[in-house]
């Protein structure tokens, strides 16, 4: 459920033995028409562009159409933000749109610029020029609709097209506009369903998604097929593969897309995770990964009165302070008249949180407010878990065995997340994973 | 003839006398309309940038409508050409125009979050936005039109206009273009000219145009005005203050443009220099400034046959070479039959000429090929010359009594040139200075 960080620009043969590999015959036959998303450190500099080319190239020999997205350069669009900064603290969010959009527009034109030295026709466009279509909200807008004629025209002509990504425009305004961090995913999801593209590979510097993180797991397996459902339950539990708004649109247009390594070697590359239906996952285990956070804090109030608005009375001053709150669990006390509740919150907003709930103790009205930062989430996901009952149970079992005590527990169709001591987190995610079948074999 | 270049912020007022300064009166009453031009080292950081928008402040404050045009900070450009270059030597100058025009897209966004972090209501317009209609010629474009609609309904609302130099769009193919260097003078004075701008003020680090260049000739004086013909004969000459096509645009379309420095105290800056029609300068003066190039070298071929197409021959090799030749001057030889050609070229390409007129020698056919690099160009300019005889033959008389040898004369309407050797460059300068009534008293 976790990616893998590569750091050389090809993982030798050796390390990378595949005997569940099932997706290299899933990957269409040439005369495709794919997108291509390459990430900031992809193109980090003009020799990753090159090799960023490279991988363009074997597309376009194997016959296939392509629309290729980028970011930024690694550390670009940091140094744009920070010069909005300087600028005011205030700053008009319409401005650093403006301002910001340069990081990809200037990515796109090079990307263009090295492709037609390889002797491949290219061109670069921007969000306006596509154009792509977004709602008015400046640095969060959202894609409205993409046309794709242009690109298409660009294809009759044999031309790659270069898209700048995480950026559109306006159309009533006529103001480019971004679509906040991480945006690039979104804008590749969405020209791959504008242009009907048979699938979309999301280059980054990890060559997949993994059972979970191979740092702590060393037989976590990479995945060859992960559901969409599978990957948002993810993103919610701390692993960062693809931006949340990409996936939901993957979903809602059906767009087959890979995650894959962009440092693998152009010419022979593996062929990553595909994030697809439920239905396109022929040996669909009931857990696929596991995931885990650390950065975790749990708050109990003791005896709370067990009456209606007792919830919102704690949980709005909450919100509108902006901590969010996870994992709320609510069993009564050992009056049987109040109630306990406990909920994590992200560490960071521990102290902020205890505060709050200390100034809305009158209108609250609990015994005791208790807390403690040094506790973990570990979750399991799994689309299987719909249709296999008992899922969660032999989790607590096992981990009981293993004398892991656990806090909290909740659960979701797809997921069943506990709340345990730190110190445990190494242990419970390895119990967890060889539980439920997962290790590489 | 020349500028000067100011370190300080703030020039001392004891350094600025003014006795001749009648252009403070010149300048428009209060609830104009004007366009503001700041170059790249005006706005090479957010500090210079909260200045510039200082100057935009006093004119706001003053009840006039403004649109400032910004240039890139300085150095981005050539960080973005060096990119572009990095990616491919023969790169797409379609795709170079979308890298570096980014450069200009900073700023204004960034100058627009200035200006309202001061309370002025600003909104950056890039090339595209305006738009600014261009011809399709990558990293060359002229410009066609420039809609000046968006900007006045801005102003309407009570907006500055903050627009991105240099760059336009090419509307069949729908791609950013480029001016070439120095190409924002020609969008302010477009822009000024499109929303019928009182006046276009050229805010550099200079302020205004001299007689001569301060650092030769300490009399040097500032002009107060200075006719669009004469500046034109400038930028020929070695002075760079403003690109030639946006003076020559400024004079078709009557803009009454002035060249001054961003580094004044913005509450209380200088005037500058007018550049106008040669019927506003009302005192005219016969030379109006003392031009002088020190990167010149002699080329004399003697003997020279005096027949059709002895000069084709001699000059198409050097052009389609792309050697500049500049003075040229034919004089009959002593035997009265062949002729001698003088001539002058840059002194980087003196070399490579020389080399190319011996290839031509059986062509041409000459007796000798002497040359020199120890030469300057000296150039006294005045649109007073038309109707003054006799103003160069002054000069003649003037530098012979300090000794100075003439190795060669041109002339054309308004201003005359002598070639002469280069040791005596400032004495010349300083004589002709003199001479023509330009020292300041």
């Amino acid at each position: 459920m976790y990616t893998r960080r590569i750091a050389a620009m090809r993982v030798p043969a050796t390390a990378v033995s595949h005997s569940r590999d099932r997706n290299k015959k899933a990957l269409p036959d040439p005369m495709a028409r794919l997108v291509m998303k390459f990430g900031g450190t992809s193109v980090a500099d003009i020799d990753r562009i090159r090799n960023v080319a490279r991988h363009v190239q074997r597309e376009v020999a194997a016959g296939n159409e392509v629309a290729v997205v980028v970011s930024a350069m690694a550390g670009k669009t940091d140094e744009l933000v920070a010069l909005c900064k300087d600028a005011s603290r205030n700053y008009d969010s319409r401005e650093y749109d403006a301002v910001v959009a340069t990081g990809e527009q200037v990515t796109a034109g090079l990307l263009a610029i090295v492709l037609q030295d390889m002797g491949i026709p290219a061109r670069s466009w921007q969000g306006w020029q596509v154009p792509i279509l977004t709602s008015e909200a400046a640095s969060a807008a959202r894609i409205a609709q993409v046309k794709g004629e242009h690109i298409l025209a660009g294809f009759l002509a044999g031309e790659v097209a270069v898209v700048a990504g995480f950026q559109g425009l306006h159309a009533a305004t006529g103001r480019i506009t971004t679509l906040g961090r991480g945006g690039s995913d979104t804008s590749a999801v969405a020209i791959a369903a504008a242009i009907k593209a048979e699938r979309c590979d999301i280059y980054t510097d990890v060559d997949g998604i993994y059972t979970t993180d191979p740092r702590v797991v060393p037989k976590a397996r990479r995945l060859d097929r992960i559901a969409f459902e599978e990957i948002l339950e993810m993103a919610s539990l701390g692993a960062k593969v693809m931006q949340v708004r990409s996936v939901e649109l993957a979903m809602m247009k059906r767009v087959r897309t890979y995650v894959r390594s962009s440092f693998d070697d152009p010419a022979d590359p593996r062929p990553g995770t595909l994030i697809c239906d439920e239905e396109d996952i022929v040996e669909q285990q009931v857990v696929t990964g596991i995931a885990f956070s650390r950065n975790e804090a749990q708050i109990t109030l003791r005896r709370v009165a067990d009456r209606p608005g007792v919830a919102a009375a704690i949980f709005m001053p909450l919100a509108e302070a902006h901590v969010n709150v996870d994992m709320i669990v609510q069993v009564a006390s050992d009056d049987t008249v109040t109630t306990d509740i406990t909920f994590t919150v992200g560490a960071n907003d521990y102290e902020r949180a205890l505060a709050i709930l200390e100034k809305a103790k009158a209108t609250v009205g609990y015994a005791a407010l208790q807390g403690a930062v040094d506790v973990a989430k570990v979750s399991a996901i799994g689309i299987g878990m719909r249709s296999h009952a008992g899922v969660a149970a032999l989790a607590f079992k096992a981990l009981s065995e293993k004398g892991i005590n656990i806090r909290a527990i909740t659960t979701s169709e797809i997921k069943f997340s506990i709340l345990i001591d730190a110190a445990y987190t190494e242990l419970a995610v390895r119990t967890l994973h060889t539980l439920y079948g997962l290790d590489q074999v």
